[in-house]
């Protein structure tokens, strides 16, 4: 079967070219776990990180060897786990860039195919879904009268925020995306009420003139520089979600703090600033899942895809969401749903 | 009657030549409201950046003209106000450095001198008890198996920080101060298991030795270099009170960040940050009086004092304070108790 592994061990972004497909032997079922055969494959920007060995600690995949991280959604082949049978849908964190995937007890989901689409569980009922319900539910606890801000927004994680927070009760939702064709993906898919393109000369402004109140709640997915610019926006006793640094922010100097936040304005405004880690969220993906199904089939939880069929056009796609040119979740449909 | 104003505008850290002692006539008893004859004057850290105009955007006072601003615990001498009779006694954040203090309604609290020490207004039942108060119990909310860790723990503030947080049930309390006569009032005065001498070569080892689990909660009185040091050694989900920054850090370059704190650490961490600001605490001064005069009483809260005797002797108190040589709360006493 095919798999995509590195070249090479990697130090800086990566590119399409870095990616190498080579064919390794099917695995064989491990005991007490499953066999499954990769339907959807989930691009997310942590990878990106991951890959350089820069994110939460984990090592990065052996070049040559060992597949390109990456969630996926697929169907079980063979089953070596209790409860779960042949022809069974399953979520994944740990599926990778290959066509069929061994996993370990503990390492996937039974999901039902029949209460959403089956590639949503790789965006908005995926991790980046349930990134953005634990954000806005557990931590910030969005209601009544919050402004939310998030930046990223026309991403799987920013889209999916502004729309919980809204059914949450929130009065006003504002965006911050690169470009026209993102920001109307964030007004007219997601339903926010404004958003502001941060690739346009005076965006602070307009941002600015776009939270007229202040904001009460900000969503940090890029960097602490956007932080500040929410920080500068927020009302007294505003809550920030610190949930990523995606543009992946240099650091200039040894003696310089990275990805600095000033501690004097956030005593002035009262912030509360409230790390997110996804991770700890997993044992409530069924809860989230549960209750996010319900918003898409009523037609409140809105989803955008960028998605291309093949396992052959991951590497491209990649490079595209690293330089953040996707319109949407990224996914790569590896084979049909139905076979 | 004699006042202390400043000569000069300032712009530096306050010395005691730059107070300077002036003759006034005594002040008219407002309308609606008290004069007040002060009797404990409080000196706070905070009163340095509010001389140098560099305080929550409250005006310095005007040099030759009016008070250095500072709490005051004081005796009614005449009364226009509803409720309040001549010899009541009553604590206010107007009072100044004055021998006599003419309070608007809204400007003082009525106190109960039956109740405890009536310089412990100005202390560890005034603002900084308050400030301690708030952030141990509303904002971190510590209890059972909490490990907490405070710097200037020899300070009002920090003292009163690490014994409230023992009494709502913390398991492990360390505490930061300079010098071995600091440490010694936080272990031997406040109690805390431990305190750590900042001024000893291989302080941060010691500190780590004495958080072998790490911390759950720090509160940031000092600097974002000291509240880095505290992140370093938290454990997963800690709740951070950013308070205050005492050691009036200097911005060295016009594109660094004032104060900062490392928005990857906090995200890793799934760090708390919490921004206090004791004014939001006021309208709930009686009911932290009414709780902390029960464990005063009972023996639970000390309190250590840096008094002097006399107005005159304000300046050069101050001075101390501000170059961290005082030893416990710093209170003027202006007048005698009982005349």
């Amino acid at each position: 079967m095919k798999l995509f592994t590195l070249h090479e061990a990697i130090s800086s972004q990566p590119r399409a070219a870095d990616f190498a497909q080579i064919d390794v032997p099917t695995p064989a079922c491990p005991q007490g776990g499953i066999l499954v055969r990769v339907v959807h494959l989930s691009l997310d920007p942590y990878i990106g990180a991951r890959l350089r060995g820069s994110h939460m600690g984990e090592a990065p995949p052996l070049p040559g060897k060992e597949p390109i991280p990456g969630a996926i959604v697929g169907q079980v082949l063979k089953s070596n786990a209790a409860g779960i049978a042949e022809g069974d849908w399953v979520q994944s964190m740990e599926g990778g860039w290959q066509e069929i995937s061994a996993l370990k007890a503990g390492q996937f989901r039974k999901i039902d195919p029949a209460r959403a689409p089956l590639a949503s569980h790789a965006g908005v009922l995926g991790m980046p879904g349930l990134t953005a319900w634990a954000g806005i539910t557990q931590l910030a606890k969005v209601g009544e009268g919050d402004t939310v801000l998030v930046d990223a927004a026309a991403g799987p994680v920013g889209g999916t925020v502004g729309q919980i927070a809204r059914i949450k009760g929130a009065e006003r939702v504002v965006g911050i995306a690169g470009g026209a064709e993102k920001c109307a993906i964030v007004t007219e898919t997601y339903g926010f009420d404004a958003c502001i393109d941060y690739k346009v000369e005076g965006w602070e402004d307009e941002l600015k003139k776009a939270l007229p109140d202040g904001l009460s709640v900000f969503f940090e997915n890029v960097s602490a520089d956007m932080a500040m610019i929410a920080l500068a926006n927020a009302r007294t006793y505003a809550r920030g979600v610190l949930c990523g640094l995606a543009a992946g922010y240099q650091v200039k100097s040894q003696d310089r703090v990275p990805n600095p936040l000033p501690m004097g304005t956030i005593i002035g405004k009262r912030a509360q600033l409230l790390g997110l880690v996804v991770y700890d969220f997993y044992p409530r993906w069924d809860e989230f899942v549960d209750e996010a199904s319900a918003w898409i089939a009523d037609g409140r939880l809105a989803f955008a895809e960028d998605r291309v069929e093949g396992l052959e056009d991951a590497p491209a796609l990649f490079e595209q969401l690293m330089n953040g040119k996707n319109r949407g979740k990224a996914v790569v449909t590896v084979s049909p749903e139905s076979v």
